[in-house]
């Protein structure tokens, strides 16, 4: 299946000079939302994985069914002041300015086997700081997954110290 | 299973005097998130649904779990400016000030079946605002329905136009 027939470009998405991925016609076509669960968790089949987490907020809509296909906890990294129970936090730089994720301090325990999942590895500063907290936790980062991979931005570079896949690369 | 076992309440979040009702515990234990899945699911089985509408961002986590079982495509309803295409915005009241909720104008086909999940039912204020959407598209609403029911807000009487279902009510 290619699934890039399922991705739609919007020019000028956020800001002027962008041409953003949306994956929206992959989500609306059921087909295709499981096939790309199904790849994404084909080469971790023989991997013991007690926890998938997911990156707010688009990182959600398949951070569930690969939490399902893996049989493993799901984990929210949510944006801050969004998780109710204890925090911890990281800050990353973005172009103009900083941002920060947040995780439940109890989310992952010590030792626990962590697959990662976002729906988009662009400059990989978002992937890192999801890492950052993985780590902090004691949680032991199998892989981080994609859809989508812009290997212009070079995304890879920053998560390289553990496996990394992308369903699809631009 | 006793679904209840696995909220945890959280005093004064997100401001004093409000129990919050945290799904985290949950989320991390797949037998009882793949559970809470099958439960929702279990009365719907019968009915032909076309797309599966999660409300931003804790509709997600069930929203895409339910459309595998429906065999359903998902549609995310997002907070404003999150949507790259071409969306229609809701206006709802909060108890200060107002919210807007937005959809893909494509999102759903005139005449398709239409599950809308979320996680919390409290005042319905979100659903009826998600409701609206789904109904200027021309979607066909079969249900709603919350893995949480907080029943001394009354949300259901906003809402009861179709159905409405929810595994815990508090």
């Amino acid at each position: 299946m290619d699934f890039k027939n399922y991705i739609r470009d919007i020019k000028d998405f956020p800001k002027k000079g962008i041409i953003y991925k949306d994956i929206s016609p992959l989500l609306a076509n059921i087909d295709v939302m499981k096939a790309a669960a199904d790849a994404l968790f084909e080469g971790l089949q023989h991997q013991k994985i007690d926890k998938v987490v997911g990156i707010e907020s688009r990182g959600f809509f398949m951070a569930t069914l690969l939490a399902e296909r893996l049989n493993a906890g799901f984990v929210p990294i949510r944006k801050p002041g969004k998780l109710p129970y204890k925090v911890y936090t990281e800050t990353y730089d973005l172009e103009y300015g900083t941002n920060q994720l947040e995780i439940h301090q109890d989310a992952i325990l010590p030792g626990e086997n962590v697959l990662l999942h976002d729906d988009v590895l662009a400059t990989g500063g978002t992937a890192e700081a999801a890492i950052k907290l993985i780590r902090k936790l004691g949680g032991n980062l199998i892989e981080s997954n994609f859809l989508i991979e812009l290997e212009f931005l070079n995304g890879r570079e920053k998560i390289k110290t553990s496996a990394v896949q992308s369903l699809m690369k631009f």
